[in-house]
C-alpha cells in the first residue's frame, strides 16, 4: 500500500471568486495538499483567480500574479482544466459556467441560484460537450446528499424526500422555539452571528431552500423539477404563539422543503411545517441541515451536517474536484440523466395549522366552521381564547386538499377573522 | 438529455451465494434494469451463481442452467468480470474473494467478516492486481458510510466517529427502553422478528459491530485499525435498572462504536454506552443504525437509515455494482490507502456508569468509594438501596481513565460487592 511509486496528475485549476467559499478552498486545498496528492495521486494547481477588486483583502494568501479582472483569462485558457465557481449570484455566474462548459473544461459550483435557475440549458451543455458538472456544495454544503442520490441510490425508485435545508431559517426557528423569542429577534440574533445577511429575503422567504429542493427533488425523481413550479412560502409570519401551541400538541416547527412523487406527478413545496417531535428531523436544530428520504428499495434514509460556512463548503468542492478530476468523469452525466417528464402537481393533501383572528362575537366561530366544512375542511382540534374585540382562534385540520383549504380561507372574511398563518402538519413522513 | 442513443455496456456477473441477500440483489437487478441501463448505459448479465444445494428453494427465480455448486465455475470463467460475494462467513468467502481479485475480477462484497479479519491481505491484493473491491454494503447496509468517507470527505481529517452499527442490539435496548422489558424477553421478541439469529452471539456480544467499527474507522482514519486492536463488550448484562436509572440522569443507552484518533493513537471499541438525550444519536431506535462523525472541515456530519434487511442491503450492493462498472475503478484503490500506521490506545478516558451489588453493611460504601479514590476514579453521582444482604448501588464517575477504573474495580472482591455491569458515558459526542 506503498503510495510513493504512483504518479502524481497536476490539474490546473482556475477560480471565478475568492470570496468567502473560494478562500475556504484555496486554504483547505493548500492544507490537505500532500495527503490528498499522496492518497488519490493529484495535485491541484491553481492558475487564475477571478475577483472583482484586485486590491481587497481575502481570506486566502492568493499571489497578486494569480488575480484577473477579467473572466476570459479563466474562460479562454485552454491549459485550465477545471473551473471551481464561487461568485454566487445568478449571473454573471450562470453564463461563466456554461462558457467553462463549452471550452470543455469541468466545472464546480457552490452556485443553487445560476444552477436552479438555468437546470436545462446548463446540463444540456454539459451533456452535449461532455464536460463535467459538480455541485455537491450548493446543496446543503458538506452533507453529500448529491453524490447520495446519484452514487449510492441508483437502484432506488425514491418515493418521498423532505430537507431542512436552510441552515438560516433553522437557526431562527430554533431560537423561538428554545428561548420564546419573537420572529425579530432571533431574525436579528441570527444576523448578528452572521448566519442570516443583512437584507435575509432569499434565506427567510425560502427562495434559497426552494432552489436546493429543485435541484434535490430533480435528481431524486430523474425528472426536472423546475424551480417555478415549487410553492413557497416563508417564515416571516410565524409567532411565539404558533411554536409554543405546535409543542403542545407534540409538534416542532421546520421549514420544510417536501418533495413527493406518485407516478408522473409531483409536488414540491417550502413552508413553514409541523414536524413531530419524535421524528429525527424534529432534532435538527441551529444552523444544522438535513435530508429525510424514502427509496423503495434502502428504507429511509437521513443525512444531517453543515449546510453551510466556509469550512463545510469547501469540504464539498474539493471532494467535487476530486471527482471531476478522475480520469473519466463520465458518470457525472450519466447521473444527471433524466428518465421522463413530469406534471406538477399543486393540490396535495396535508393537514393544516390555521392562526386566525378572530372577530369577538356570538356566532363567528361557527360561522367560519361552517365555511371550512361546505369545503370539506374537517375539524380535528381547535383552541378559542376570547379577548377584546378580536381574539386568537387556532385550528387543526384532518387531511385536506391544498385546494379546498384555500378555497374556504378565500371566504373567511374580515368581517369574521383574519388569517394570520398557515401552517402545514406533516404527520407521515 | 435523450438517452436512447447511448450504448449500453454489458457487465458479466458471478454470483456467490444466492441465499437473502443473493436473491435480494437478483430481485433488485430485474426490477431496475430497464432504468439502469437507460441512464447509467449499463446492463448486468448474471453468467453463473454459486450456491451449496442446487435443489433449495430460493427468494429469486434463477434459472437452472446458472447454479453451480463449484466455486471454479464463477471464478475460473474470465468471461466473468464482476463478482458479487454473498456467502458470509470468513471462509471460504474471504479465498473467493482474493482468488476473483486475482483474476482481475471487480468484488462487491456484503461480508463484513471476511473483509475485517483479512483487511490487509484483500486490500494488498486488490492494489496489486488493480482489481477493484467494494464493501459498502458490508456496513450498514443501505447507508452509504464508506462512499460518503471514501469519495465526499477526501479533504477532512475525521477525528472521531460514533455508531450505532448494529440493527439487533439496537432493536434489543430500544425494546429494553420503550417497554421495560428484560434482555431476554427483548431478545426472544428480536428472534421472533428474524432481527436476531436463534445463536446471536455475533450481535449481542458486539462481533458484526466490532468488524463494522473496524473497516470504518480504517478508512475515516486512513490507518489500519486492525479487528483484535478492538475493545468490545456486549450487550447480554444490562438491565431494566440500568436503563431506566440511565433515563432518569437524562441518557439513552445504545452500543456505541466509537472511535477516535489524535495524532498516532487510535481508540477504538463497542460497548454500551449512554448517549445523552438530546444527541441525534439518542432517536436512532429500533433495528436503524446510524454513524456519527466528526472531520475538522465538514463538521459534524451524520448518516442514518437501514443496516440490514435483503431491499436496503440489495440497494447497496448495485450502487457498488454500478461503481464497478465504471471503466476507471482506480479511485477505489485510492481511497482505500493508508496514509500510515498507528497505535492502538487501551488508555482512553470517559465517564462510567457502574451498577453493583453491594453488601449491605455498614461501611461498604466507604469502602468502595475509598478504592475508587485511590485511583484517581471520582464519583459525580451515585444511588444506593438498601436491601437484605446485597442491595444495589449505582455510580457515575467522573472522566476517569479505564486503566484506573479496571484497577479500582479489580480491587473491590466478593466481601464487599459483585460487579454487575460497567457501561461508558459519552458526553462529548
Amino acid at each position: 500500500m506503498d503510495s510513493t511509486t504512483n504518479s502524481i496528475r497536476q490539474i490546473a485549476v482556475g477560480f471565478l471568486g475568492m470570496g468567502n467559499i473560494g478562500a475556504g478552498v484555496w486554504r483547505l486545498i493548500g492544507e490537505m495538499q500532500d495527503e490528498i496528492a499522496s492518497r488519490e495521486g493529484v495535485e491541484f494547481a491553481v492558475k487564475k483567480v477571478l475577483v472583482r477588486d484586485l486590491l481587497k483583502r481575502r481570506g486566502a494568501a492568493v499571489p497578486k500574479e494569480l488575480l484577473t479582472t477579467n473572466a476570459d483569462d479563466v474562460l479562454n485558457d485552454p491549459g485550465i482544466a477545471l473551473v471551481v465557481e464561487a461568485l454566487g449570484g445568478e449571473q454573471p455566474a450562470a453564463e461563466y459556467i456554461r462558457r467553462a462548459l463549452i471550452a470543455g473544461k469541468s466545472v464546480v459550483t457552490a452556485n443553487k441560484l445560476a444552477l436552479a435557475t438555468h437546470w436545462k440549458e446548463l446540463l444540456e451543455t454539459a451533456h452535449e460537450t461532455g464536460s463535467c458538472l459538480y455541485f455537491e456544495p450548493g446543496v446543503c454544503g458538506a452533507i453529500p446528499v448529491i453524490r447520495t442520490v446519484t452514487d449510492s441510490l441508483q437502484a432506488n425508485r425514491i418515493e418521498r424526500l423532505y430537507g431542512i435545508i436552510n441552515g438560516t431559517t433553522n437557526y431562527i426557528l430554533s431560537q423561538m422555539s428554545a428561548k420564546d423569542a419573537s420572529y425579530a429577534d432571533a431574525l436579528f440574533d441570527a444576523q448578528q452571528l452572521g448566519l442570516a445577511e443583512p437584507d435575509p429575503t432569499a434565506d427567510v422567504e425560502g427562495g434559497d431552500a426552494a432552489c436546493k429542493l429543485s435541484i434535490l427533488s430533480t435528481l431524486a425523481f430523474r425528472a426536472h423539477v423546475p424551480l417555478e413550479g415549487l410553492f413557497r412560502r416563508g417564515i416571516t409570519t410565524i409567532t411565539p404563539i404558533d411554536v409554543s401551541y405546535g409543542r403542545e400538541l407534540g409538534y416542532a416547527i421546520k421549514l420544510l422543503a417536501v418533495a413527493k412523487r406518485d407516478g408522473n406527478k409531483v409536488q414540491a413545496r417550502v413552508h413553514p411545517t409541523f414536524v413531530p417531535l419524535s421524528h429525527p428531523l424534529a432534532s435538527v436544530n441551529g444552523s444544522l441541515n438535513a435530508v429525510y428520504l424514502y427509496g423503495h428499495a434502502c428504507g429511509e434514509l437521513m443525512l444531517y451536517g453543515r449546510g453551510a460556512g466556509d469550512a463545510p463548503t469547501a469540504s464539498a468542492v474539493v471532494s467535487d474536484m476530486l471527482a471531476a478530476a478522475r480520469t473519466d468523469c463520465s458518470n457525472a452525466s450519466a447521473a444527471y440523466r433524466m428518465t421522463g417528464a413530469v406534471e406538477m402537481d399543486t393540490d396535495w393533501e396535508s393537514r393544516y395549522f390555521i392562526r386566525l383572528q378572530a372577530v369577538d362575537q356570538p356566532g363567528v366561530l361557527g360561522a367560519i366552521a361552517g365555511i371550512l366544512g361546505r369545503h370539506g375542511v374537517s375539524i380535528a382540534s381547535m383552541r378559542q381564547t376570547t379577548g377584546e374585540g378580536r381574539a386568537p382562534l387556532l385550528f387543526v385540520t384532518h387531511m385536506a386538499r391544498e385546494k379546498d383549504v384555500r378555497a374556504a380561507l378565500g371566504e373567511i372574511d374580515e368581517s369574521l377573522a383574519t388569517i394570520e398563518n398557515v401552517i402545514y402538519v406533516e404527520e407521515g413522513l
